[in-house]
């Protein structure tokens, strides 16, 4: 079993996606997170829906959330107005305190994915066709997936030992 | 829109549950983690899928997780055996390292869930009965629930303005 054969399709976005669609596609979907890629469908970035949040809340309140109790509740049907005219650019942290995305080839086994995952603390792995940093997304592998797999014990590499 | 409106129900396990039963729970919804509640039904913990990872992979691959290149991929059947004998409280990380569950009380507002799970980065806030350390868990709140609400402009107090 590789990476090859768990990797599922995986919403995207690009840096300059409006920050609207990408929050809505975050609550449509319930993931952990969107993969962000450059123009070439590399992945260099994980979108999480808390860095949604981040940007809607204003920083004062971000630093001491017990503030939040004094913004007037009728403020929380216009909250997403100030993802008007962002982009997912603007959503990201900065890079020492981005997330990284761990990525993995297509031949990367069940073990080395595991082993990625846990290492990084990651809900997801992105599969790229190749080992170069710049080769294109095929799909992801989330944490769910794997231990589905893990757990069904039909992880191994497929060959049955009909002996 | 109050937390109580917001909290659904949410899949929960005990120091003592099983780890292989945490762990099918984990792979069969997909959840971004299970919240740990000690035995007055209180949440004590966040189990995210990750830990689950760590347990099943030795220490030295976690180290260096190119080194699950060198394990036999028939290994990948067996590795969940690991988790036989094994419960919760063997996944969780030591409490220094832990991940800290945001809790919430049923009048809490949108605007306070949001600035909480954007000051913890957590993809899940649980809700409890009262804002008393020992209250039970009613429910939780995922990012992508609470970034619907936003979204659909109808997070506010629930009272219109019919004027």
């Amino acid at each position: 079993m590789l990476a090859q054969d768990l990797a599922t399709p995986y919403p995207t976005v690009r840096m300059d996606t409006s920050a609207r669609e990408a929050a809505q596609l975050l609550a449509e979907r319930h993931l952990p997170g969107l993969i962000v890629v450059d123009k070439d469908d590399h992945p260099v970035a994980i979108l999480p829906g808390s860095q949604v949040l981040r940007l809607l809340i204003p920083t004062y309140v971000q630093d001491d959330p017990t503030l939040a109790r004094v913004l007037e509740e009728k403020y929380a049907d216009k909250i997403c107005d100030v993802l008007d005219g962002k982009t997912v650019a603007d959503m990201l942290p900065s890079d020492s305190d981005r997330k990284r995305l761990p990525v993995v080839a297509p031949n990367d086994t069940v073990l080395e994915i595991a082993a990625l995952m846990a290492a990084h603390r990651s809900p997801v792995v992105a599969v790229v066709e190749a080992r170069d940093r710049k080769a294109p997304l095929i799909g992801a592998i989330t944490t769910a997936d794997l231990l589905e797999r893990l757990l069904s014990g039909t992880a191994g590499s497929g060959t049955t030992d009909a002996s």
